[in-house]
C-alpha cells in the first residue's frame, strides 16, 4: 500500500465555514486543491486523487475546524471506475460526452438549475441519490481537474469560487445548515484528456440516513424531486 | 415500477429488541421472513427480495418499534449483481463456491469466528468494511434462502434463531447497544440452485460514519482488525 492523505485548512478562523469566506479567499482554497493535485500527480505510484469535504457530524466530519481533504490512491477506486465506465459506454453509443449532453439538457429545461455563471453550472441532477444533491460542472468539456485549473483562463477559478460559495450558502440557508459531503470527481491521473469524461463536483447534503435497503441494494430512496429541490434552492435569499 | 414493501413486526412489546426475545420467538420471526419470501417469489414480476433490519437512529431506523423489512424489486439490484458476479468469477477460476472456501478457511484459522453451531457459523470477514462487521452463514451450501428455509430440516431454523440472538446480544453487550443494519443476501428469485452463490446475513454495526472518501471511492476505512473484533465479541459474557 502507498498513498497520501493531506488536510487543507481553509481558514485560521475556527468558526468560518467555506460559504462564509469571501470569494477571493475561496479561490485560494481551490488553488491549494489544484496545486497539491498537480504536485502529487507527479508521483507515478499514484493513480487517482480524490478531493472532498465533510461538513458536520452526520457527514462523518471528525474535526470541527474548516478543512477539506485530499487522498491520493495507488489504484482507481471502485466508484470512479463505475462512473468512467458508464460515461465511456454512453460515449461509444452516442459519440458525445454524457456530461456535455446533461449540461445541454439542463440548460434547455432550466427546471433543475440552481445557479449558473459564465464558466459553471450548478444543478440538481435528474436522478439524484439524495434530497438536494447538487452538482457543479464546468460548461467547457475537460476531464482533468488539474489540467483545467492550470491551463485555462484564471477567470474559471474565480467563477468556480463564486458558484461554490453561492451554492453552499443556498444549501445552508434553505436547509438550516445541514451536514454535507462534497466530492471532486476527476479523471485518473496522467490520463490524456478524455473525450468521454468531464470533471465536476458533487455536493450531498446529509438529510436522510443510509439504511439497510441502500446498503443491500446500492439503490437510494429519495423523497425529494430534483425540480422541487432546485426551486427551493433558487428561491432562497442569499 | 412495481414492487412490494412489507414490515415484519417482531413483537408486540415496544421495548424488546430482537436479541431480548427468546430463541423460539425468533424462530417465528424467521418463519415470517421465509413465508413472505416464498409467497412473493410467486409473483414473476419480482426479480429479487431483500430482507433487512435497521436498528437505531445511526442505522437509519425511522420507527422505534422492533421490526424488520422486506422489499421485493423488479430487478436484481446493483450490489447483489456485484456480489453474484464476483462469486461467479471465483467459481469459474477455482471450481468452488467462494463462500464455502471462506467457511473452510475460517474454521481452520479460528481467529475470526464469533460463534458456531451445528448449522451456522458467525464470523468477522477477513476484509470487513466496518468495525465489528459480522456475517452469519449456513455451513451447508445453498444459494436461496427461501429454498433453504423451506426444504431443509426444521433444525436449521432453530439453529439460525439461536446464533442470530447470540450474535446480536454479543454486539449489544460488547459495544454498548450500537445502531446496526443487518441484510439477508440471497440469490435472485426463481434461479435454480446456484453452485457459485451462498446465502448469508451481513450485520453491520454503525460505529463510524460514512464520509466523503467512502462515497467518492467505494472503499471503506476500518480502524478495527477483524481478529480483534471477533476476540472482543467472543470474550464478552452473554
Amino acid at each position: 500500500g502507498i498513498g497520501a492523505h493531506e488536510v487543507i485548512i481553509e481558514t485560521p478562523d475556527h468558526y468560518k465555514e467555506i460559504c462564509d469566506l469571501d470569494s477571493a479567499h475561496i479561490e485560494l482554497v481551490i488553488k491549494a486543491y489544484y496545486q497539491r493535485y498537480v504536485d502529487l500527480q507527479g508521483d507515478s505510484r499514484f493513480k487517482y486523487i480524490i478531493i472532498f469535504r465533510n461538513y458536520g457530524k452526520d457527514a462523518g466530519a471528525s474535526l470541527e475546524h474548516p478543512h477539506s481533504q485530499l487522498i491520493a490512491l495507488p489504484i482507481v477506486p471502485k466508484r470512479a471506475k463505475e462512473e468512467l465506465r458508464g460515461a465511456k459506454q454512453y460515449f461509444d453509443y452516442r459519440g458525445r460526452c454524457v456530461f456535455c449532453d446533461i449540461i445541454t439538457q439542463e440548460l434547455e429545461e432550466k427546471k433543475r438549475i440552481v445557479s449558473e455563471n459564465e464558466s459553471f453550472l450548478a444543478f440538481n441532477p435528474f436522478t439524484p441519490r439524495f434530497p438536494f444533491e447538487t452538482w457543479i460542472i464546468p460548461r467547457e468539456h475537460c476531464s482533468d481537474f488539474g489540467h483545467y485549473a492550470q491551463s485555462k483562463d484564471k477567470k474559471n477559478i474565480v467563477e468556480l469560487a463564486k458558484i461554490l460559495k453561492e451554492v453552499l450558502l443556498r444549501i445552508k440557508v434553505a436547509l438550516g445548515d445541514p451536514s454535507y459531503n462534497f466530492i471532486l470527481h476527476s479523471s485518473p491521473l496522467r490520463e490524456k484528456e478524455m473525450e468521454s469524461y468531464h470533471w465536476h463536483i458533487e455536493i450531498m447534503p446529509r438529510l436522510v440516513g443510509v439504511a439497510g435497503f441502500e446498503w443491500g441494494s446500492g439503490f437510494y430512496i429519495n423523497p425529494t424531486a430534483p425540480e422541487k429541490a432546485a426551486e427551493c434552492l433558487r428561491d432562497v435569499k442569499v
